[in-house]
């Protein structure tokens, strides 16, 4: 192992980066000691070099351009947390790579789109690509997958992958307050951004739970097919249901092998209260391997943020300063298998429906013939409420069965004109 | 990186060694894959070679004599699963490190009372000595403090980290059932030895505290400085008076860097029931890391038994054939610092105290002089039923006070003869 000390070059000085930056230098000696070697931050880049950021920055080396960061001789590593699946943070990805640096990054849409030829292009280079910050900020998973549980074979992969989401659902259940009131509450707080799509709406939490998938099970990394359903459409009454029936909703990041292939989604889910994964709270994030040998194991902590997402880049860093040489998937990229995608239509489970109704005769035979001709097995029913002029919920929950059965049961109770909107189908998890 | 195959040698074949065994036969070729490289077992040691273990080893080298491996030619790598902190399993671990052979052991005692010296060697021998699976099984707890969250200063590590004592505890809550009741259950699923004090008095639990301490604060290992205490004094009451007030009881070891040093200590605790550690039941493990960037991360799953032990084991040997070299404590050995040991007297925090007592007037007198006398806050009183012959259970709850003072005000209240036996302090955590 070289004693010099390794050159670090930031592109991205937002929340992460001036993490990153404040990190190395509070922590200088312990990481020094830590990792055998001084670790010295030799160059940044950012757009505006006279931004107030909490520390000094004289003494760097300051580019306005990033890719000046991958050809800097003075360079041993780009660390690139400027974001964006494409744009000039792939260029730099590729350029620093093709310059034979070693990239740490906390880029999750870049890997989810672009991680297997990456992979490969550093692998031919001789170079780390290392992510560890992309997937559930601070909770070394990456690390748990590629080391930690490395003599298993993965049976199901899942968690709560997006604080945003985590932090509205758990408001909900506290407040029972409306979605979109709980929505403005968190972009208050900076728990989601002026643009909150790419959260809600499950994108995030695909990009991480893809490069999960990859890890789990050796196979190239498919953002494309991981179904995906964000968290707008549940209700007050959704969560008061769950709470009846022994619930709670979570969206999950869900990847499983089955005889047919990977099954990757990405849907709130029912999980029973007495799962440890019920009570993972607010901004935290939680991961769940299940692994042949090793059983049910969880890690949890917090997935965003300065602290936590600086604390997983600098792990990364230092691995690179301790000279270990990992694959980026855990098994050379050439290697990866195309992965077999199970479409959702053909997941198997129980799940959770609610209907607006109105009163009228009816209105429970088609539900029960729907469910009769298409063999569902019911579970339980309820209804809350009665009124003639207002639609009222009625919930069912099946047993286990094949999401084309649910999906042609659904057909038939909508044309019911009594059912006044689209149903809520929620999927229930089970452990 | 070598491409040659890993030689191990397996020590012990009770068990978890049978579990390495098969793990690596029956994922030979995914685990060559991610390795880089074959594993090859090439001898074994243990008392009896005919006994049915549910694999042949007829192909394997056997020797009756362990010690055989440490001199091995044909060994790269000792896997010591004899277990014991003295005796052959120590004779043979520093056999293998002073014939420069690397060691990956399970066995908690041995790295408890001996890890700094064997550190030392190791280090001086340029061979590793890896022990993930000696504490929380399958739960790559050991590698998250040396590589996850290595950019991290720890403030305070604690877990669940016996499963036989959580399982007691889960059982008692559930069924509302004495301890020598749930005790005898889990002997008879074999979850508790026939001897299992090592569990119950919380010496088990105190091993693997101990090395977490060192881990997390660059300390030499000091089993000698935790302040142990068992489950065996939980009773029912406790239990049910827990829930009415918010909390579960969990045995924890809990590490924390003070003012004045550090704290290392096991004992029952009142933890509320809204933290995520009071929701790990049954035979689960938990470990909870604080550090001042990651924040709060947890680790979960199975604690002990054949497939999560051989989990963390090859684990282990995999990070070997990776040619990963990192030192034990993560900090070279010799700069390990002497533990600066904060003694439980001077611990500082929150208590439940159940008294037993006869109803007569003045004891509420002494209770209330006692507390002013020694300054401690009470923050609840409760009491559970009345009679005038048999003691009933007088439950307080205090404001953050220092143990000495508690220690005094018990005293004071004990003298009351109307107290019929000692009481029963829990410490309360805050999370």
């Amino acid at each position: 192992m070289s004693n010099s000390p390794l050159k670090i070059g930031v592109a991205g000085l937002g929340t992460v980066g001036a993490g990153v930056v404040k990190l190395l230098r509070q922590q200088a000696s312990l990481v020094s000691l830590r990792s055998g070697r001084d670790i010295a931050i030799t160059a940044v880049s950012a757009r505006d070099p006279s931004k107030d950021r909490g520390f000094n920055l004289a003494d760097l080396k300051w580019s306005p351009d990033p890719l000046e960061l991958a050809i800097d001789k003075n360079v041993d590593v780009v660390v690139e947390l400027i974001g964006g699946e494409d744009g000039i943070a792939k260029e730099l990805v590729e350029t620093a790579i093709a310059n034979g640096k070693h990239v740490v990054t906390a880029n999750k849409a870049l890997i989810a789109h672009h991680g297997t030829e990456l992979a490969r292009s550093a692998e031919i280079a001789n170079v780390i690509i290392a992510f560890e910050a992309a997937v559930a900020g601070g909770v070394p998973i990456v690390k748990a997958l590629r080391e930690g549980l490395v003599g298993n074979k993965v049976l199901r992969i899942f968690g709560i992958l997006n604080g945003t989401c985590n932090y509205i659902l758990s408001e909900m259940r506290r407040t029972r307050k409306e979605f979109g009131l709980m929505l403005k509450e968190a972009q208050d707080l900076g728990y989601a951004e002026a643009d909150p799509a790419l959260d809600i709406d499950g994108v995030d939490t695909a990009h991480k739970l893809a490069i999960l998938t990859s890890l789990a099970f050796g196979c190239e990394v498919n953002f494309k097919a991981v179904h995906i359903e964000g968290i707008s459409r549940i209700s007050p009454l959704d969560i008061e249901f769950a709470d009846e029936l022994g619930y709670r909703i979570k969206l999950l990041g869900i990847s499983r092998q089955t005889e047919f292939g990977i099954e990757q989604r990405v849907h709130p889910c029912m999980v029973p209260i007495d799962a440890p994964i019920a009570h993972i709270e607010d901004v935290f994030n939680a991961v769940i391997v299940e692994g042949d040998f090793v059983g049910t194991t969880m890690y949890e902590g917090r997935g965003a943020g300065e602290g936590p997402t600086a604390s997983a880049v600098v792990a990364d860093i230092i691995d690179i300063a301790r000279d270990k040489k990992l694959n980026t998937f855990t098994i050379p990229a050439i290697k990866l298998k195309k992965l077999k995608n199970v479409p959702i239509s053909e997941h198997v489970g129980s799940y959770y429906v609610r209907f607006m109704v109105l009163d009228k005769p009816g209105v429970f035979a088609t539900i029960a013939s729907a469910l009769k001709d298409n063999n569902v097995s019911m579970e339980a029913v309820l209804q809350r409420g009665r009124s003639q002029n207002e639609a009222v919920p009625v919930v069912l929950t099946t047993h286990s069965t094949a999401e084309y059965s649910m999906l042609a049961t659904l057909g038939l109770i909508e044309k019911n004109e009594a059912v006044v909107e689209p149903p809520c189908m929620i999927r229930i998890e089970s452990f």
